[in-house]
């Protein structure tokens, strides 16, 4: 017999009873019409020129009531967690992953070519259809990169919001950062200047006539093994153990933040002020979207396991070489705190008026660089069985790709029914032996004449990332990017290679001319490649040694043939092991500009040797950082950064001069 | 014969008609009720057991309409200035400031004794009412200040919002400081590592072969008097004469700022990565609040008025000793895009559920300490004729309210119709020789005694505060704050002596205890005050030389009978009057714990010395801030700071431990 289950939801006006067994439903969206013009006129003037639906009216077509979503003025909302609940047993859409081939320094878009497929998902294939991106740092937006919301007629709108403050979550980051910065140099101070007595008096002072410790104390007095729980009892001993942290200053890993392109930032020496006595230290600003605090945003579940997350995270080393842990600060609460709003992810729509989630942007190098497992756990339901959630991965297949699935998709559970694999005609070309391409100089003609050769040979880089995919048991469609001068017969060949390489399909995708009426080829392919058999499987044990999971991903994902370990990284990969992190994944941070180390080397090569140079460790994101080179972590600005252009009509508030 | 003039006001679904010479309205506003305990529990206790109303129904109870307002989730909101033109025809309601006589270190209730009587107004003589307030820093939120949303049963609600974030102002404040400083040594090393021509071909570069200024280099090139715009045409001495600005960077007068109070930045060196090839050079943080962008919106009339200040902030002196401005930096527009939603106030309520606009706040010291002149311009319009806003000004009537009628009345026009003076019996017995008085020690017994003759001696302080407001033609009104152990006979001393100073009255306010209901005398006394007729007129003469504009506020509001600067200070006192900015206003920075220049020196003393120190020009602030000994313009964390309290359950979202 069949028991149906009900669960009753109470609102202030209605009282609505709702089957557990949720059916997914197709969603009435009400489409926005291009008005497609040519030659395609800037991003500002396309991302203006279109009007967005006020985005409560997005949010109740896509099924969510009142109480879910928060305005953020008319343009942006945020989503609440509960949807998650009131949809536990609805059946998931199908999951997409758009990822690269090793780009020139334009970038291939994938940004637009998952704008655009969700577009013609959702205006062309009339399909419930969500996407999922990371929020920009507003630190590039100034300097040479510009914005980040997709281009042409493959947008997410309104750019300015989605590139400007969005609704504040890096801010939030950026205060949390760097109040436990604040604080853990507040302690430095406080124990270098105190004895054990005054120091333990003033953590645990009387007031009012009572003594006793906050939770947050309790805590680090149970990590101690300290069994006592009222002040007094504390033996000298133990209240010296609980009141020095004693960090090592030379063991510090954690920095302050901005996100700004402030290169003055990246080396400073703080404290020099008389009234800190002369303990000054040598530190260093990054950029915020690099604070491990976003790739926790990025990997949470839910708000217990963000909050636990950040109470683990590491900011130094003891002297005795124990980590000392933002928990160990006092300060996991007051992180929280800060941080409340940001688990809920933004609620934005792209230019033909189909729902984007924004939140979290971890780097693609010192992190996982996705955007965030909640982001795309709400959108899965609320697309239902039959909708897709198209998701994109930092970087290329050897880097992002990998990533995402090692890390992002071992946290989540949530394996991707098909993968887009995004190539242009000119990328390959660089790889097949064309000449040096570099942002600022004039392309050269290979790049804008047919050149059937150069694309041949350049299908081994394409290979290589099609083989990487179906490395993991997942269908790939290559998604050729379509840029004004390719030849038919050129894009001809693209295809027949990746279909030779073993890709599920190749198309065509004119989306940043067309929008979503350019990318019905490109939707259709990946909805058929969802319906193909999947056999997913990680690529390395997370038992394994952490230097043979470093061993297996060079290997298998960039084809390097040894991987030579600096001394410093070994021994680092050893201590953490010993600290019981050895089951944690990895994240490289590597060029993604070539499939070695060296972001001049183009196309595809074997056997290659791999120098690791230092290793750190991120124990509230759980991966330990792996560096093949030098890593910048604060951007510059150049002599004449987009600051210039930019302007504000002050009669009428509009912004000029993004792109 | 009367001819009646029209506006017609287009919206989606009506279209109404408008007469220009719009009548003031009554609101229908929902109070909310208080559920009053004894003892009194918890700030964040009360705040969470009061439910607010919805923003958005708030917002309509004033007479906004929905184009006037965005929502930033469903307890606070942002208004559009767009009011100020729909009701430029309604005159504006009565004004009240709230300043303090000089306090203890406890400070004397200024923030809860506005709300108790704004609370008053509205919710017991059912007036229109609004209060508005500065926004405070986040910084002391979690070191031992706590939150500045008052307390007890005369609070903003929710006081986590008030407290956290808000909607993001202070955040965006933060990034266009930085942005600049990054801008700033970014063209430091830009200068020093190019040849004029390669410079000079940077910031003009050849794109899609045309050469072009962008409308910031046009605007520098106007201030160069080089009367040429085509980038082709400058000669090489004029190509080099627009791209040096020839910083001295002896002479950068443009910090970093961060919302936290972080000591170990007040000092720093930067650059010290080998990217930037040596050139380090000294700076420091302070906390954001003290950005002179915080002033300059606390001090904007209009975004066209926001946006000229900010061109014209001078960051630092050229090698011939001009101003470097930011629009030298190219940096107008940007700040204004960053800026761009900080313009707007923010509106939120009082647990009674009357409104309140919390919008800016700058630092009282170096900078003038009062909310924004556009949340007082658009609340006095809400309000209507027969309504009341009631302001306050940061410290007390010597420093705060001194530099509220000079800087910010000038800059607005709009004059307050009476001033509220808080005192508390405490501070007057501190006045009177009572003993030192300072956090985290205990009350000495005078304190929680009957002791009328020091309550006398102390009013001597209250007297000097009273003459204070009476100089500028302002009918004053004393409120003494209730503390519970207040005898009847020392409240009544002080309504004897105070009457007899020259106030227009005195009255007891327990508003801390019971709301508004326990402010009725003081609302009363409010509205009798605001009938009086006033005779208002400023400090000083703005054409007066600076040095003399400081003697005249150190003699009439201090009681000092001598002035003596440094020689640093008349230097640079001079230097500003040759550049063309001696009619500026003075910003005094001197402690408010006393009304000298030493905070120890307590009472009402006359005839001393007070030393000015130091000077520096806000010149997008429009004033010369002159400084009266050391002001820390970066707090530190103690030993054991708030964060130990703060936590937040991941069940419900909630946070605990603000106060």
């Amino acid at each position: 017999m069949l028991v149906k289950k009900y669960v009753f939801v109470l609102n202030k006006t209605s009282m609505r009873c709702l089957s557990t067994a949720m059916p997914s439903e197709k969603w009435k969206l009400k489409s926005l019409p291009l008005n497609i013009q040519n030659p395609v006129p800037s991003d500002i003037e396309i991302s203006r020129g279109q009007k967005p639906k006020n985005i409560a009216k997005l949010a109740e077509e896509i099924g969510l009531t009142e109480d879910e979503y928060s305005l953020y003025g008319k343009r942006k909302a945020k989503v609440a967690l509960s949807v998650l609940e009131r949809f536990q047993d609805r059946k998931n859409g199908k999951y997409v992953v758009v990822t690269a081939i090793t780009p020139t320094p334009f970038g291939e878009g994938k940004s637009t070519t998952l704008l655009g497929l969700v577009q013609a998902l959702s205006s062309q294939l009339n399909k419930n259809a969500f996407a999922t991106l990371r929020q920009p740092s507003q630190g590039p937006t100034f300097g040479i990169k510009g914005g980040a919301a997709g281009g042409g007629y493959a947008q997410v709108i309104p750019m300015e919001d989605m590139n400007l403050h969005l609704t504040g979550d890096i801010h939030a980051i950026t205060a949390a950062n760097n109040l436990l910065a604040a604080q853990l140099d507040a302690r430095i101070f406080h124990e270098a200047t105190q004895n054990d007595k005054n120091l333990y008096n003033r953590l645990v002072p009387k007031i009012k006539g009572v003594r006793k410790f906050s939770k947050i104390q309790l805590r680090r007095l149970e990590r101690l093994c300290i069994n006592k729980t009222d002040p007094n009892e504390l033996n000298e001993e133990e209240q010296a153990k609980f009141a020095r942290l004693n960090i090592d200053v030379n063991q510090i890993t954690w920095n302050r933040v901005l996100d700004i392109n402030d290169r003055y930032l990246r080396q400073i020496t703080i404290g020099e002020s008389p009234t800190e006595k002369g303990i000054i230290r040598k530190t260093g600003f990054t950029i915020s979207v690099a604070s491990e605090i976003m790739a926790i945003l990025a990997l949470a579940k839910d708000r217990i396991d963000f909050k636990a997350r950040l109470s683990r995270m590491i900011v130094s080393f003891d002297k005795s070489g124990k980590p000392v842990t933002a928990d160990d600060l006092g300060m996991t609460g007051a992180l929280m705190a800060l941080l409340l709003d940001t688990i809920e992810p933004t609620l934005l729509q792209t230019i033909e008026g189909s729902p984007v989630f924004v939140h979290a942007g971890p780097f693609a190098n010192i992190a996982h660089g996705s955007n965030s497992i909640i982001a795309d756990k709400i959108a899965l339901k609320l697309v239902g069985e039959n909708g897709f959630v198209v998701t994109e991965c930092g970087f290329s297949s050897d880097i992002g790709m990998e990533k995402f699935f090692n890390i992002k998709c071992r946290a989540s559970g949530d394996i991707p029914d098909a993968v887009v694999l995004v190539t242009t005609i000119r990328a390959l070309k660089m790889h097949g032996g064309g000449p040096k391409v570099s942002p600022g100089a004039p392309l050269p003609t290979e790049y804008a004449q047919e050149n059937l050769e150069l694309v041949k040979q350049g299908c081994q880089n394409l290979k290589r990332h099609i083989n990487n995919v179906t490395k993991y048991g997942i269908p790939v469609v290559v998604a050729i990017n379509h840029i004004t001068n390719d030849t038919d017969a050129e894009i001809n060949l693209v295809i027949t290679e990746s279909r030779k390489s073993g890709a599920f399909d190749a198309v065509v995708s004119k989306h940043w001319a067309q929008g979503g009426g350019g990318s019905v080829d490109l939707a259709e392919a990946v909805v058929d490649a969802c319906e193909e058999p999947k056999n997913f499987k990680y690529l390395y044990d997370l038992n394994l040694p952490l230097d043979e999971k470093v061993s297996v991903i060079a290997k298998e994902m960039y084809g390097a043939g040894k991987v030579t370990f600096s001394y410093k990284a070994l021994e680092k990969l050893r201590k953490y092991e010993e600290q019981g992190f050895g089951n944690f994944p990895i994240c490289m941070a590597k060029t993604p500009l070539s499939l070695t180390g060296d972001p001049s080397i183009k196309g595809a090569p074997e056997g290659f040797n791999l120098d690791i140079n230092d290793a750190s460790i991120s124990a509230g994101a759980e991966f330990i950082v792996v560096l093949v080179g030098e890593i910048t972590r604060m951007p510059g600005l150049p002599t004449r950064p987009a600051i210039y252009d930019i302007d504000v009509d002050p009669k009428t508030g509009e912004i000029e001069g993004l792109f």
